[in-house]
């Protein structure tokens, strides 16, 4: 016998964007056509398939919907939700965190203005709520990832202003909580929005979302460790960034927890000495105990997942999808 | 017989702060400690009573829920949702509007800064969503609102980059519609979720949402005259701030139609003649035209009312208010 081709995927996130890109060009078509086009701009219409995300979060909620048994298509309706509240976000979060570029463009704020792109996030958020208003469920389901989003950002943002060290410091568990918020939050609601939509029972739809939770984590994690050591040209962000910016990511407080937490600490507040501190954090485990956690959350995202009754062609993408969430230079 | 005394808008107010805050508190509590700290401060809380706003809104979603036929209190949920989307589109519109004041104190995102400004407005408008998940068409009837304010939104940032004269000119066709979408629609969705919470038949509910449309327009329209004519010890604001600010207000459009407009048009850009602009739209009627405006939409209004067989205590003290909207000076 042979072994099953392990399904690429790179395949399902195509397949997934060629099924709800229709759904939701016709549902930004709705907008104020200022707002339409701003939209455009951010899901980056009419540009080279770079600018555009890789859709995960639509991917998620069109495999929640098969995993319960039902057609992709059952799920269109949950991906439009979950993209529009995933644009939204980054359009605020931009601005929050004064990010001036998003997939090698400038960020919408940069090239329309804060208040048109404070706007325009608005705009995705009332278009995404307006999407489930008539989903039995949805808004509820959708109501609570929002509230975990907002808290995930809202610690994200107030962690830069507190110690690195000392009673005070950011803790392992509270990063784990901003993470799951900030990014896992989104990715569960993809997973149980489809199963809800596919007619999933409650306790599938449950699961899921905590599957997609665990695999925001990993995400999360692997995302703070190519903020350190990514290749400029496969992140498209310059080297070193999240270390100058002075982010609280995993890989800084678990070194800093380590015997070398000392000397870390004072390279920390250097700009010009990003390289030093990231091979002084790699040397301390930081590295390594970021992408053992990482690791640990997509073991546990697994375990659910083979605990559940899915349609078996639907979970071996879904466990595609999420092996390559969590090993982002592939 | 004596006539019936005239009910006092004030009462009315005060009494529906009074049922709601205990209710708007205890949902707000449900937030990120920040993000309820960022609110709070936003209604006002802890600051005199001038801090805070009227609460028009919350008042007219217990209207509706009495006009009805239920008690103020079924309207409470509603009167929640409504104030939180109104903070929200506050702290937003400040930020795009770049207006540093509100209601005499420094604008949110002055105190707190721009992006946690647009963060606690994302809350906000989570929140209310959150608060009407379970109210059956309730986030319809908000999503239809949402996105009548986001169009009203646009338009008037867009209004600001758009000739005064021309073909190219806003019209007042076009002032009505974007002052419908800013202000009408969440004074209007604010008397349908109390009079669908209340029990009222549908047809009821949408007459009551054109109550407060026209209730909208007719108060931006005062708010447009209070804006070059109102004295700053009553408005807040610096005397001749729109005009200053270039804003197309409805006395502006007016007078720019009349034989006076070619006079106008040359003092429009002027920031140290505003005194003499605001005489020449004097003059040039656009201030009797705003206020003419202002009275047809209130009647508009008045006639929907008459014509719905309203409980008369509810209708009452809704004319009430309706009258307080559109007379601001006193």
């Amino acid at each position: 016998m042979f072994r099953a081709e392990p399904v690429p995927a790179a395949r399902v996130l195509n397949e997934a964007r060629a099924l709800v890109r229709p759904a939701l060009e016709e549902t930004v078509a709705g907008l104020h056509p200022w707002l339409a086009e701003m939209a455009a701009y951010s899901f980056g219409w009419g540009e080279g398939a770079e600018a555009g995300g890789k859709g995960v979060r639509q991917a998620l909620a069109l495999l929640g919907a098969r995993a319960a048994g039902a057609d992709a298509a059952a799920g269109v309706r949950g991906a439009v939700a979950v993209e529009l509240v995933h644009a939204f976000s980054l359009l605020h979060d931009d601005i929050m965190d004064g990010d001036e570029t998003r997939r090698r463009r400038p960020a919408l704020w940069k090239a329309y203005g804060t208040g048109p792109a404070v706007l325009a996030g608005d705009a995705l958020f009332a278009l995404a709520v307006a999407t489930l208003a008539e989903v039995p469920g949805g808004v509820r389901l959708l109501s609570g990832t929002l509230a975990d989003l907002m808290r995930g950002q809202a610690d994200d943002l107030l962690f830069a202003s507190r110690p690195w060290t000392g009673p005070e410091a950011v803790t392992p568990a509270e990063y784990r909580v901003m993470a799951e918020g900030k990014t896992g939050a989104l990715l569960g609601c993809s997973l149980a929005l489809g199963a809800l939509l596919g007619g999933a029972p409650r306790p599938m739809a449950e699961a899921l979302d905590r599957v997609g939770r665990h695999a925001g984590v990993a995400f999360q994690l692997a995302d703070d460790v190519l903020g350190v050591w990514g290749r400029p040209e496969v992140t498209g962000k310059p080297a070193g960034g999240d270390l100058r910016e002075g982010k609280r990511t995993y890989p800084v407080l678990s070194a800093l927890a380590s015997p070398e937490g000392g000397r870390l600490r004072g390279l920390l507040g250097a700009p010009d000495r990003t390289a030093e501190a990231a091979a002084l954090i790699d040397a301390a485990g930081g590295r390594a105990a970021a992408l053992s956690e990482a690791r640990a959350h997509m073991a546990a995202a697994r375990a659910l997942l083979d605990g559940l009754p899915l349609e078996p062609g639907a979970a071996a993408e879904l466990n595609a999808l999420l092996e390559c969430l969590a090993d982002r230079e592939r």
